[in-house]
Formats: structure tokens, C-alpha cells, sequence
């Protein structure tokens, strides 16, 4: 067999790259991260990974609220700024315009295109440093800007993509195809 | 404020695209899925999100193990003819050069370049059409090929991405910047 074994490895290509919200202790806090997925479409659920030393771990759980906010290219740098620093050393209260909507306590972020605004309905913990955060998407926001025919277009939003291994964070490029179509023509050649 | 409301949506910006694989009555099944995310780094853990009436669930369910494969930018055509086409229907055995690793019952696509093993160690209903499962990554596999300094390689693989509302897989594009780097020198300014 020509496949090598890695051992056991986060190997998901590519990872979305979010910013999380929270308050901790009234304050708005927030934390980058990649370990992050749908969790289901009805309802509307967010999973998210998160270490239990982090601040802002700390505020979801405090509170039972969160948010996830897309960051946009531009934003590559303060991103990655959130990500490094946690927020008990570096106040990240006045990085971003902050708006909040209907559980009052998911602080979101105005310069992210694309927001979510999520109410923790599991928690669980499997030993390790981390714990796995369910969330219900109670509403979602998106500035008309970045939108085409009523909906946020990846176009106007330019997100970005992590890898782990290498640490580095990479643009969305170009379109490679229709889904639930060009399988439809499918006939049996890669 | 300038934002528009949409209820509550999945928007994930973008959602990694792969290919989940289980035994079903004993027979190879392959179905796409966009759900996905890293659900911990220790134990390394990933969540999928399912729905129940799909066949690979079936399979997920009958073995309490899974796959997860991710697909190359030249394998978009089967890759959306497996999430259109169910295994009930058409038989998926045959599209892929199958193998198995430690777990003996998840069976991996040795045309995907990257693969992880999984063994199901929670799975969740939260009262919609899906499940989620999280799985615990017990091996991952890639072909050297698809290496750089002795890891994947996101510029070898070619993943791709996908976004719900529109129904578009999009490439990875160009590197963007170095994670834990770039935000080290941010000043206060996007």
C-alpha cells in the first residue's frame, strides 16, 4: 500500500477560519479558531472546539452564548492577532463595533460579513484540553453588500481557509463547479 | 443597523467538502457531505452531521465506524454524484479502490488523497433529520505524493470547498498568510 499512516490527525482540508464571541465577565472577548463545523440543518447547528484555558471559553461558558463571525480577507491580520493573544492579557473589548441581537449576550462583530448568533445546547468533554460546544443557530446576519440574490456570496465575503500542520491561512479561489449537477453527467471517470 | 436578519441559517464560510464511507450490510458506501469540522485535538476527534434516511448512516449506525476522504479538485464529479445518488440505489462499491486500516470496518478511498479512520464515540440527535456523530480519528493516511516536508500538502491535494445557499463548489486559492505570524505585527489597523 502506497498510503503512510500519520497516526491519529486533525487531518480536515481546509478548515474554515472563524472568530468567536463571547462575554466574560460583561465584557465582549473573542477567539479564533478552526476546529469548527455544521452540526445539523434543522435545527440550524454550529459545533465548535475550543481549549478550557481560553478567555473566551470561559464567557460561553459563563453565559451559554456565542457567536461565530466569517472574517474576510482583509481581516487576515487582526484574525490571526485574536488568535495568538488571549484576552486576559490583552483587552480585546475595542478591536471591533460590536452589535448584539436576540440572547442579548453574543457579542458580534459589525466588520465580519457574515455573523451567527448561537445559544450552547451541549457541552461535552472528552478528557482531553478541549471541549466540544453544540450550538443553536437562533439567527444569522449578513450586510447587504456581501450579498447576491438575497443570500451572502462567498465572492463578496472573501473568507479563508486554515491548515493546522503548516500553519498557514489561504484565500477561496476561483469556482470549480455546480452542486447536485455536475455529478448528473457523471459517467464513471474521475 | 445595517445588517439583514436571515432566521437562522448554517452560514459556514466556506465548508470543507469530503467524502464519508462506511460498511453498509457489509458492502462499501460513500456519501458527500459539507457538515464537517475538527471536534477536538486530543484525543483528535471530527463531527459529522447525517441524515438518518441516508444509507451511510445505516452503515455508521450497523458498525460504529466511519471514514472521512477528502477529495481532490479532480474528483468534483464523483464527489457530487455520491451526494445525489444513494447507494440504495446505485451501487457505490465499485467507484473506488478500497481500503481498511486498523479498524477493519471503514472503508477508505485510496484515490482521495488524504484519509481518516474514525470510531464513532458519540452520537447525537437533536430531534431534526440528522445525527451527529463525533468520531474519535484513530489513524489518518496520506500518499506521499501529496506531501511536503513530510505532511499534506493543501497545494497537492487540491480540496475543495462548498457553499449551501447557491449550491457551488469553489478551489482553495492562494496562499493568504502565515498563521501565529501575521498577527503579530497587527497595529490596530484591518
Amino acid at each position: 500500500m502506497k498510503k503512510q499512516r500519520f497516526g491519529p490527525q486533525p487531518f480536515l482540508y481546509p478548515m474554515p477560519t472563524v472568530i468567536v464571541g463571547a462575554l466574560v465577565n460583561g465584557k465582549p472577548n473573542f477567539n479564533t479558531i478552526a476546529y469548527v463545523g455544521i452540526a445539523g440543518s434543522r435545527p440550524p447547528m454550529i459545533s465548535i472546539s475550543m481549549d478550557k484555558g481560553r478567555f473566551t471559553h470561559q464567557g460561553i461558558a459563563q453565559t451559554g452564548t456565542f457567536s461565530i463571525n466569517i472574517p474576510s480577507e482583509r481581516m487576515v491580520g487582526i484574525t490571526d492577532f485574536i488568535g495568538i493573544y488571549s484576552g486576559r492579557k490583552k483587552d480585546k473589548t475595542a478591536l471591533f463595533s460590536v452589535f448584539y441581537g436576540e440572547l442579548k449576550t453574543a457579542p458580534m462583530i459589525e466588520e465580519c460579513p457574515v455573523n451567527l448568533e448561537c445559544e450552547v445546547i451541549e457541552t461535552m468533554d472528552f478528557g482531553g484540553k478541549n471541549s466540544l460546544f453544540v450550538g443553536k443557530i437562533v439567527e444569522s446576519y449578513a450586510e447587504k453588500q456581501y450579498c447576491t440574490e438575497g443570500y451572502p456570496d462567498i465572492e463578496k465575503i472573501r473568507p479563508f481557509v486554515f491548515t493546522r500542520q503548516d500553519h498557514n491561512y489561504w484565500k477561496v479561489g476561483e469556482h470549480l463547479a455546480e452542486a447536485f449537477s455536475v455529478g448528473r453527467s457523471y459517467q464513471g471517470e474521475e
